[in-house]
């Protein structure tokens, strides 16, 4: 029998390390951290390889260097060579027969190779015979351009098992397979203030991010991490998040290697103030499909990784402009000094405009005072609207006012952000407009964003003005400025109150768990009683009720539960039991139970469904009613749903999803995801509903989730009944499917 | 007493005639359709004027020119005579004083013109008193730049409407006043294909649509509408609908000022197929105060105005850049052929991202067939993913096998539309890329679109082949070419069933509608009795239902309803029967109705609500609670609104509303848009619901809306009871709170 005792779990829980750390490289770092595991065995700390030495080696391997003309090779040979050149590195080509390449002196070997190596750069088709030799001659790092793995089918993924198995036996830390030389690109060095590091599991789909270069914005890092085989993506989250220079990591992965890791490496991010710009590529079926085939990795259920991220305080973004431009402000822009948004504008139509998708877009443009008006008015005609969006009519913006108008506005301190749409260039206006904001900006450590609305964008005010300073924030479309002011205003408020709920996680099983646990049987539905006594072990209120077998122990327990009581017939291969007709409530009378306890048995015998008895349960009625659940994610594990009851569950499917580890804070607000939020609140003059003790349920059930997760398969309380404030909530019913 | 007969409703019928055209030019085009009104009162034909002459004048008078130097009047000028040199016009100033302005001779007066012109370009401060002398000279048009008027409060907005009354006595159509010269600005004439006709309430707000041209796409017109004093959007798009050169109509609205005008125009566009595509200022409440304080015009409640738009297929935008991508789209792009979208790229990253952004964005994107995938399999490496998303792994298009490619993926009869998003320009690949597409779009009638992700957007192959080709749709962003292609598929599925409901709307009263009439008490509510009249006027099932003054009748009604009724106080100032205990269901015996009618009187005594009677009803259950009711919109008059009843509608206010005049395939969409349309079907193991009972009662309610319209404040079913199909449905309460 699974798990029915501590020693079992134990057991178990190693395994579960085992899958969750399984490919990442042992070491003193993981056995220090034997005892850094939660109650379900997972890890609670992120090991975070030092990378440094992989971004900025001093000596690199090239195997598989060329310089014969056409072959692919060659044009990378070439690549490192010119980039060894601009960061002072040492590079070996390496080839068996080859005495130079671009007359550099090949190594025969890696054994050959004339210095200890920090990274070794794999041009060959099939990298797993030379793990080994790297790791003999203590490379620290290898990258592997080689395609043909999991991306192929499952001989690749096998392949690509082979090589992740070789890369932990050798040490050595392996990038790819499937990736590319992105990391040692040409990097802009002219470029200061603090950077976006990127990550991309597929080259091609960073190179618009690296591109914003060419715009001014500097870039610090780029990780292709390819198909995952040894590092991932989580790994330099981490690592990014340490580096004084990254202001902002932006990521765009297809799928995750490793749920547990991602969010350990989001938490590092987060406990550092340093912003996660992601795009996840799998909003739809089609999407993660495709995602899947493309780099073998697991998309996991959508819902299940927007709550996740947004847990974790992962911006997450659908289109690679939207991530270019959330990250690129994110990066740059100091915190903010205060929520209000002034939009200001030379047109009272653009400044109405942009105000209305402002407030759609959840920003919130405060009235500024009479005293700030009046302060305008002296530059601004009277008659046009200064409170908010302010709108100068056109003209103050060509002399010496329109530099105080901006003053005056980034002085105000409701004010947190000025956002300036451009709409049409006109040169006498704009070119001074742009000009008066981009001094300003220097002078404030407030935010200034320009919207540039022309479609053309070859206008010297904004490629060489705008473009041409760090301190504005310059957007090409209103959406984009918009959705990254907002991120840039939630990521402070994130991870201004943020309390890591790993820190807080059990490590040790509760109480709950040895009772609990015996009531646990591998691959089996547990009937409603069993699944009842559980919910009690981890002290979730269910109705009184007594499991009788013959007629007279019901009429017995129901006199002692107390009239009106309901009915349930129980067994452990018993669903749909209101269909089978198994189920009476509001039974007043000894006569009227003795009768239901007749019909249930006949019903059982005549449907041949076996009943380990009849359930005689107190009535609770006058609450709301919520489902909670676990549900099993393949990328992150144990889930807990709360969703709405009755027809809201059924027809909208309202529920919302919560990632282990997470504490009271995410319980409200997974309630607060609910479109029928406001049923808690009492609607037609019902009571508020118990919410704080719906929150306890509801942590109980996470607790359930960490230290019985892996042998749960289902887990479902439907109804929960929450009653009126202060009288709690109780489960009326449970399924529970062991694993 | 108000609308009791129909005499009276007659009267009140050209009242609202004149409201709705009041400000429109009478004429005999007005005179020739006075029996083209609906019942209600309302146009059932646009009238629209001819502006050939106003944006192709022969000959245009500037009244107020001036070339003195530093006046605003010259810049104005001087842009006049530019543009009139271009397009071959006549201009003619006049001053009082100069003898000539840039060495043309100047009119003193309007009098003493040369000629007869066709445009009066009014650069003075007050154009009022020139209306009466313009009209004599029997100038046709004239644009008003002044401001001060009604977007500056009561006293500008009387000036407005005395200026509008002077251009409707005058037979003068004027533009403005409070606008510009952007329709006289300098149209590039060497763009060929399809143009997009610009409407501006807003100038600035035009001027990245007109900054399309310097992208290769032909701009036909420009109308800036200003305050509307005359001349309206809705004037704009019926005529642009019109013209053969416009492909599409882009409009910029803040606010409309004849709700009915609108929907006119909008119904000749879809008539004749012009896509008009438009941002409409007022998302949310305080987009729509600004807006409103910026022309004086209503923006109307935004869910009424989504909803009218969506009925006559006006494509509603959030932005300017989506304004812009959309509109040159649906000018430029051939019908489709096919619903389907191929998503092709040089990576299986960007492959997945945008088949993902694609499908989330409503395009399908169906599986290539066997056959396709292995013809193209000939060009594109095995490995590699073709059934769509089509990956080429780059190379293929640095070949013969690039156009191959493309051209294979054109003629899939499932394929309407190839997407190409080409993430990051690397010449050697995507310059060939983007030449073949180019090329194979010439020779094809499928769409096209590449989405150019750089952010830099100097690239020769974007600027010079991409930008030059008039055949390829070209994006910056993903997300704007999905909504594009999303809403020119929907544009030519909405036009080709598009059936004009004008043509249907009743232009004579319903028999039901003296009956109705009679009931109706002007500035009362009328009691549940009356009420449910009214709708058994307009044949809307209610409960057999007496009304009783007595407990012996209520007992008699009872028995010959047929047990169990329920029964409810009657008056004409009840509210809140349930809360005041008036309301009793499941009544099974004469003793509880004797009991009933009893405690009625006692309660209605008690708390002091005069009675006149008890309805004794049918009881109904079993069937799906909706509420169906007509609500006045500022903007539209009297729309149709109808949800789900119950917590659904407490809570999430799940209802959605359709302006009439519309069809029953609107009524069916209406109940498309409700979150909780599911439970019409059945859930729970419940019986379908009669739908077609359903949208019956709609066009029933829509009918009492066109006919009575004017004479209910409020008018609301609630509940609706629809029973299981087959079986109607029965309005179980109805409030009608009269005008």
């Amino acid at each position: 029998m699974l798990g029915s005792t501590h020693g079992t779990l134990t057991t178990d829980s190693r395994r579960a390390r085992v899958i969750a750390c399984g490919e990442r490289r042992p070491g003193p770092a993981v056995h220090g951290r034997v005892d850094d595991l939660d109650v379900g065995g997972r890890p609670l700390h992120a090991d975070v390889p030092d990378l440094s030495r992989f971004f900025r080696p001093q000596s690199v391997a090239v195997i598989g260097a060329s310089d014969a003309a056409g072959r692919p090779n060659t044009g990378m040979t070439r690549q490192l060579l010119d980039w060894a050149e601009r960061v002072g590195a040492r590079v070996h080509p390496v080839h068996p027969t080859r005495p130079a390449v671009f007359g550099i002196p090949c190594a025969p070997s890696v054994a050959a190779l004339p210095e200890q190596v920090d990274l070794a750069v794999l041009l060959i088709a099939d990298p797993l015979p030379v793990i080994g030799e790297l790791a003999e001659a203590k490379v620290k790092f290898a990258v592997a351009f080689a395609s043909g793995f999991a991306e192929t089918g499952e001989a690749g993924a096998a392949a690509q098992r082979r090589l992740t198995e070789a890369a932990r036996r050798s040490g050595l830390r392996l990038l790819g397979p499937n990736t590319n030389l992105n990391a040692f690109e040409h990097f802009r060095d002219d470029l200061t203030g603090p950077a976006i590091a990127l990550i991309t599991q597929s080259g091609h789909q960073g190179r618009p991010v690296f591109a914003l270069q060419e715009l001014g914005i500097r870039l610090s890092h780029w990780a292709p991490t390819g198909n995952e085989a040894d590092l991932e993506s989580a790994d330099f989250i981490s690592w990014f998040a340490e580096q004084p220079e990254v202001g902002a990591i932006a990521a765009y992965v297809e799928g995750l290697k490793d749920g547990r890791a991602f969010l350990l490496a989001a938490d590092r991010a987060a406990r550092r103030g340093v912003p996660v710009v992601a795009v996840k590529v799998g909003r739809t079926e089609t999407g993660a499909r495709t995602a899947a085939s493309h780099t073998g990795k697991l998309t996991g259920a959508d819902d299940v990784v927007d709550a996740a991220m947004r847990q974790y305080g992962v911006i997450r973004v659908d289109a690679l402009d939207e991530l270019q431009d959330t990250a690129a402000l994110l990066a740059r822009a100091r915190p903010p000094l205060a929520e209000g948004v002034a939009v200001y504008s030379i047109s009272g139509g653009t400044g109405a405009h942009v105000a209305d998708l402002a407030t759609a877009a959840g920003l919130s443009l405060p009235s500024l005072c009479a005293a700030k008006q009046a302060e305008l008015h002296q530059w601004i005609p009277e008659y046009l609207g200064v409170a908010n969006p302010v709108d100068n009519g056109g003209h103050p913006v060509g002399d010496a006012r329109g530099r105080k108008i901006i003053d005056a506005l980034l002085a105000d301190p409701s004010i947190g952000a000025l956002i300036c749409p451009v709409t049409g260039p006109f040169p006498p206006l704009s070119d001074r407009l742009v000009r008066d904001l981009v001094d300003a900006a220097e002078e404030t450590d407030k935010l200034v964003c320009v919207v540039w609305g022309s479609p053309v964008g070859t206008e010297p005010a904004y490629r060489d003005v705008l473009l041409g300073s760090s301190r504005v924030a310059t957007f090409r479309t209103v959406g984009n400025c918009l959705r990254a002011v907002r991120a840039w205003l939630d990521h402070h408020n994130f991870t201004a109150s943020y309390r890591s709920p790993f820190d807080e996680a059990p490590r040790t099983p509760s109480p709950s768990f040895r009772k609990a646990a015996a009531l646990m049987s591998p691959g089996r539905q547990l009937s409603e009683h069993a699944a009842k006594q559980l919910l009690r072990a981890y002290g979730i209120r269910v109705p009184r009720e007594q499991l009788v077998t013959s007629a007279a122990a019901a009429v017995r327990a129901a006199a002692q539960i107390g009239y009106p009581v309901v009915m349930k017939a129980s067994g452990d291969r018993l669903a749909h039991k209101t269909e089978l007709g198994l189920v009476r409530i509001g039974l007043t009378s000894a006569s009227q139970v003795r009768d239901a306890y007749r019909e249930f048995n006949d019903i059982a015998r005549y449907e041949g469904v076996p009943l380990d008895g009849i359930l005689v349960c107190q009535m609770v009625e006058r609450g709301v009613e919520m489902v909670v659940g676990v549900t099993h994610d393949e990328l992150f594990g144990p889930t807990v749903t709360a969703g709405l009851g009755g027809v809201l569950v059924e027809v909208l499917r309202d529920t919302a999803v919560r990632v282990p580890p997470f504490g009271e804070d995410q319980a409200h607000a997974l309630l607060g995801d609910l479109r029928g939020r406001a049923l808690l609140d009492g609607v037609r003059g019902r009571p508020p509903a118990d919410v704080d003790a719906l929150v306890e349920v509801i942590l109980r059930v996470q607790r359930m989730a960490l230290e019985l997760g892996d042998h749960i398969a289902e887990l479902d309380i439907n109804p929960l009944m929450v009653l009126p404030r202060g009288q709690g909530a109780v489960a009326l019913d449970a399924l529970v499917v062991c694993r």
